[in-house]
C-alpha cells in the first residue's frame, strides 16, 4: 500500500489543482547539498525579502489562519475522544488518562526512525506527533512524526481490528496532537515518498491519543516549505502554500522547532560544540566556567548590560576573555569555555544577536601565535570533517529547505589552511576593484564578503585566516607585532567571508597592558585584579573566540543567525 | 644528587627546627584518599574555623607578608636579569626579550610531568615557574613547576656549562617567576622527595627568566599545605607555616589556583562536564543553548537578577527549566545543557553561590518519571567510576592537601542505587531520634545530613535518591501523584547527605499547568509562552537539575563551594 494526500486543507485554499499539479517529490531525490550537483545562492531567503511582501505574506497567513481556527472549532465540537463502548474493539482507541506515571509496565516504545523493512510483519508501538491526518469514509491516514523521521500509518475498517468508529476517531485528530500507536509494519511495493520511512507503513491495530493540539498558529508541514515550493504553488489568485514570516515563526518557536530543516540544524548545533570540546581535549584542553556576573563593565566600551548586585553596580560579561585569561595565569595550561556572550549593542542585522553562545579558548604559547593558528586549523577541519561525515543526513535535510552550496575547505597541516597578511588582503581587494580598503583601518562587512567572494574564486576555500591586523582596530590586551608597532599578532577567521573567530597574541607583561588600556581609555583600576594577575610570573599566551550560531549558519549557508538559536535575543525580542 | 630544602625562606620564621622536626614525605606515601585506610571527617576545614583564628591566622600572615615583601624589595635592587657580557657563558642566562612571536623556531619543549628516568642523559628545553629557589655559593637549587608537576633543577658551577655569575642569576629568581631551563636529565639515586617527578632531576645548561614575580600576596607552596602540615609546624611562639585564608585566597585566586589541589579541583571539575556530557550523548541527548536573558522572572519567586533591556524589563535566568521544556515541546526528544545559572539569594553559606553551572537535562517519558531516574543512576555511576579510574591522580593531589573519606556508590542497574520514598525517609530520620522531621514538610539540610549519616552507616553508599516529594513543597510545573495530589512525581538525589539535584515529571497538560502556576501565585500571563507551548499536542516529560561545583565539591569531601568554582560569586563577593 503507497498513498500519499496533501496537508494543505486546514491552511490552504484551492488545494486540488495545486494538488494536480505537483507531484510528489521523493525524499532522497530532493536538491540537496550532498545529492544536488547545482550550487544555488549561498544565503536564499526563505521568506520574501522586502518588508511589503512580508506583509502581504502575514496577510495571506493571517487569512487562512482563521478559517483554519474556525475550522479547527467547527470540528472540536464534533472531535470524538472517547471510544464507544458498546465497540468490541472500545479498548483499542480513545483518549487515555494523563500520562502521569501510574505503573511501568514494561512495554517497548519502537523509533519512527528505525521503521525499516527489517521490522516487517513485527507488531510495533510508536509515539509521535501527527504531522498529517486525513479521514475518507472507512479509511484514515496519517503521517506520523518524530524529529526529522516520518511514517505512514493506516486504518482500514475491517471489523476485526479497525471499526467505523475507530476510523472515526483517528480521521478527527488534529494535527500537531501526540498519539500512541500499537501497529503491525508492513513493507510497501511502491514507496511511500512523502515519508522519511518510504519502505514501510504502519497498519494501525490501536491508537491513543495522548495529547491533543488545539489551534495552531502555523502547522509545522507548513513552516517546512522550501522557498521553491512555495513559489511553485503560487496561482494567480494567490491560492497555494503560504510561506510562514520570520516572527510569526519565533514567536511561535516551539511549533517552528518542529520542522526537519530546524531539528537538523539544532542537532548541527550540538554536534558543533560536541567537535569542537572532542578535539580540544584530545589536545589537553580542560573545560572552565567563568563568571558572567561581574563588576564594572568586563572589557570596556559601552554595549554592556548592567545591574544592581546587592547594592553595587555590576554588569554581565561581553566575553570570557578577562577571566580565560586570569585562568592561564592560575596555572592552566589550555583552557576553553563554551557559554552565553552577551552584547547590549542595539543593531538588528542579520548576524548579530545580544546573546549568543561564545566558544573560546585560551592557551600558553612558546613563541609565537601561530601556536594558536594551528590548533584552529585542526578545530575547524575536524568539525567540518566531522559534521559531513557524521551529521550528513541532518545537513541534507537542512539543504531541502533552505537549499545552500556546500561549504568549501582545505585540509589541515600543510600545506596550510590560507592565511594571509591583513595587508595582503587590503591587496588583493584594492586590486580587485576596492579602492576604499585602506591598509590600516578595519575591514566593513561588506568588504569582508566582497573579499570572501574573491578568495572563494582563487583558491576554492570558504575558510580562511587574516593575521597580523593594525593595532589600531583591536581592543587593549592585543599584544603589538614586535618589529612595528603598527601591527598586532592578531588574527579573524573567517567563513564564507564572515568573521567568525577573532583572536591573537595576548599581553602578558603587566606594565604594557596598563599602559596600552590606559591608551584606548580603558581605567586600569576597573581592571585591576585582571592586570595584578600578570605581575606573579605570567605565561605568554593567546587564544580565540568563535560564535557558535554563526559557524552553523555560515556552514549551512543559512541567511539569519536567528535560524540557528534556539530562542534568539535582539534588541527587539526577549521572549520566548 | 637529591636535594631539598624548604621553602619557607620568604615568608616563615626560624625554619631550621621546623625544617629538622618533619621529615620529607615521599609524595606516593602522603596521606591521599586512595593510599590511606583512615578515614578522616568528611568535611575537614582547611582554615581555622573560628572568625578569631581567621583574624589570627591573617595577622601572622599579614606580618610574614610585610617581612617577605621588605625581603623581596630588598633583593629586587640587587637582582642581575642580564648576563654579565665578558662571561663567556653569557648566552646561557639572563632575561630575554619579551615573548612576542618574533619567529618560529621549531624548538622542542618538553613538559615537566614526563620528565621521567625514559628520558636519562636527554637535553630538554623546559617551561615553568619557579616553586622555589635557593642560592648556596656556587650552587643554586630550585624547584620548577608545571601544573600539578614539579622537578628539581640545580647549578653547580663548573666554569664549563655553569658560571658563577650563572648562579647567581639563578638564586635571585623570584619564586612565580617563568623561566626556560635547558638541562640535561639525570637519574637520581635518592628520590627528589619534594618532587613529583622524584625520580630525575635536571642539570641546568641554561636558565632565562620570561616573567619576573613581584611581590607575592602569599606564595602558592603556601597556600597548598595541609591543616596537619600547618599544625605540625607550630611552634610554641606562634611560628611555623602559616596558612592563607579564605578571602586572601579568593582576593587572589589566580595566585590560589596555582596550588596542586586547585589544578586538580578544576581537572575535576572538568571531568564531571565530560562525563555528563559523554553519557548523554552515547544516549541519544543533544545540547542545547537556552536564552539566560529573559522577560519577567523565570520561575517566579523574589532571588532574581534584573536589568534594563533596551527600555523594557528583563532579568537573569534562574534556570533553564521553562526553555528546555520547550526544547521539549520542540520536537527535540532529549536535551541537556551545561551553562550558568543565577540566583539573587542574598545567603552567604558554605554550599550556595549567586551563579553556579547548571548542568541541566530533559526528556520526554513513556510513561513513568522513573526512566528519568534510570538515565541518572546511569550519569551517576559513569560520571563516579569515571572519575575514580581516570581522573585517579587528581583526586589524589586534591586529597593530599584536604584528606577526604573516598566517595562510596553502589553500582547501576539491578539491584537499583538506592531510591527511598520520601515517606520513607521521614520514617527512618524519625526512628533515629528525629522526632521533628515531618511527613509534608520539606527537610531541613540538618535533617538532610542527619539523614545521610544514617543511610550511610545502614547502606554504605553516599549516593540515594529520594522521591515522591510533598506536592507543596515543589514548584508549580511539577506533576502531582496520579492516586493522591498530596504527593508528587519528584525527586531529590543526594551525596553525602546534600542535595546536588532536583528534578521531576512535568506538567504537560497547558490546564492543570494554569492551574498550578495560579494557585502558587505565577501569574499566568507572565509565563504565557511557555504555557501555550504545550497547546500543540505535548510529549510527557521529565528532567533535573544538577549544580556542577556541588558534584565536584562533595565527591571530593570539601568543606565550601568556593573552592570548586573558578572565580566564585557571592553577596559579598563581585570580584576577580
Amino acid at each position: 500500500m503507497s498513498l500519499w494526500w496533501d496537508d494543505r486543507s486546514l491552511t490552504a485554499a484551492a488545494a486540488p489543482a495545486a494538488m494536480a499539479s505537483k507531484p510528489d517529490q521523493p525524499v532522497a531525490e530532493a536538491s540537496s547539498p550532498s545529492a544536488s550537483g547545482a550550487t544555488p545562492p549561498v544565503s536564499q531567503e526563505d521568506l520574501p525579502v522586502s518588508k511589503n511582501a512580508d506583509k502581504r505574506a502575514a496577510a495571506k497567513a493571517e487569512k487562512q489562519n482563521k478559517k483554519a481556527d474556525k475550522l479547527a472549532s467547527r470540528q472540536k465540537a464534533e472531535v470524538p475522544t472517547q471510544s464507544d463502548p458498546s465497540d468490541p474493539l472500545h479498548e483499542k482507541y480513545g483518549d487515555p488518562p494523563r500520562i502521569q506515571s501510574r505503573a511501568v509496565t514494561g512495554r517497548k516504545w519502537t523509533n519512527i526512525i528505525s521503521l525499516t523493512p527489517a521490522l516487517a510483519d513485527q507488531a510495533v508501538l510508536v509515539r509521535g506527533n501527527i504531522n498529517a491526518v486525513r479521514g475518507k469514509g472507512n479509511n484514515a491516514f496519517i503521517v506520523l512524526r518524530q524529529g526529522t523521521a516520518t511514517a505512514q500509518a493506516i486504518l482500514f475498517k475491517d471489523d476485526k481490528t479497525v471499526s467505523k468508529p475507530m476510523v472515526k476517531y483517528a480521521s478527527a485528530l488534529s494535527r500537531e496532537s501526540v498519539v500512541e500507536v500499537e501497529a503491525i509494519v508492513r513493507k510497501v511495493d511502491t514507496k511511500v515518498e512523502a515519508c522519511t520511512q518510504s519502505e514501510v507503513e504502519l497498519k494501525v491495530i490501536g491508537i491513543h491519543c495522548i495529547s491533543r493540539a488545539g489551534p495552531l498558529p502555523f502547522a509545522p508541514a507548513d513552516a517546512a516549505r522550501s522557498q521553491a515550493e512555495l513559489d511553485a504553488s503560487e496561482g494567480p489568485d494567490g491560492e497555494g502554500f503560504v510561506g510562514v514570516a520570520q516572527d510569526t515563526r519565533l514567536d511561535n518557536r516551539t511549533l517552528d522547532l518542529r520542522t526537519p530543516a530546524n531539528q537538523a540544524i539544532f542537532r548541527v548545533q550540538s554536534a558543533v560544540s560536541q567537535l569542537f570540546r572532542e578535539l580540544l581535549l584530545s589536545e589537553g584542553f580542560q573545560e572552565i566556567h567563568t563568571p558572567k556576573l561581574q563588576g564594572g563593565s568586563s572589557e570596556g566600551g559601552a554595549a554592556v548590560f548592567t545591574l544592581q548586585y546587592f547594592g553595587q553596580p555590576g554588569c554581565l560579561a561581553q566575553s570570557p576573555q578577562l577571566f580565560k585569561q586570569m585562568a592561564i595565569m592560575g596555572g592552566m595550561d589550555r583552557v576553553f569555555e563554551v557559554g552565553p556572550v552577551f552584547r547590549a549593542e542595539n543593531s538588528m542585522t542579520h548576524r548579530h544577536m545580544t546573546e549568543f553562545t561564545g566558544l573560546d579558548f585560551e592557551m600558553t604559547i612558546h613563541e609565537h601565535y601561530f601556536e594558536v593558528l594551528d590548533v584552529i586549523e585542526r578545530l575547524f577541519t575536524y568539525m567540518f570533517d566531522g559534521l559531513h561525515k557524521r551529521w550528513a543526513s541532518d545537513l541534507e535535510a537542512i539543504g531541502k529547505q533552505y537549499p545552500f552550496e556546500p561549504f568549501r575547505w582545505l585540509p589541515s597541516g600543510s600545506p596550510h589552511v590560507l592565511r594571509l597578511d591583513f595587508e595582503e588582503a587590503i591587496k588583493i581587494l584594492q586590486d580587485n576593484g576596492f579602492p576604499e580598503a585602506q591598509p590600516l583601518e578595519d575591514l566593513s562587512t561588506e568588504l569582508e564578503r566582497e573579499l570572501g567572494k574573491i578568495i572563494k574564486k582563487q583558491h576554492n576555500t570558504d575558510f580562511y585566516i587574516i593575521q597580523r591586523f593594525p593595532m589600531g582596530v583591536r581592543p587593549f590586551y592585543t599584544m603589538p607585532d614586535p618589529e612595528d608597532p603598527k601591527w598586532s599578532n592578531s588574527f579573524d577567521v573567517f567563513m564564507r567571508g564572515e568573521e567568525i573567530i577573532s583572536g591573537a597574541q595576548r599581553v602578558h607583561d603587566p606594565e604594557l597592558l596598563a599602559e596600552q588600556a590606559t591608551k584606548l581609555g580603558v581605567p586600569v583600576e576597573s581592571i585591576q585584579s585582571y592586570v595584578d594577575s600578570f605581575k606573579y610570573g605570567a605565561h605568554p599566551h593567546g587564544g580565540a573566540g568563535v560564535g557558535l550560531e554563526r559557524v552553523v549558519m555560515l556552514f549551512c549557508g543559512l541567511n539569519n543567525i536567528r535560524k540557528t538559536s534556539l530562542f534568539p535575543r535582539d534588541p527587539k525580542r526577549l521572549a520566548p
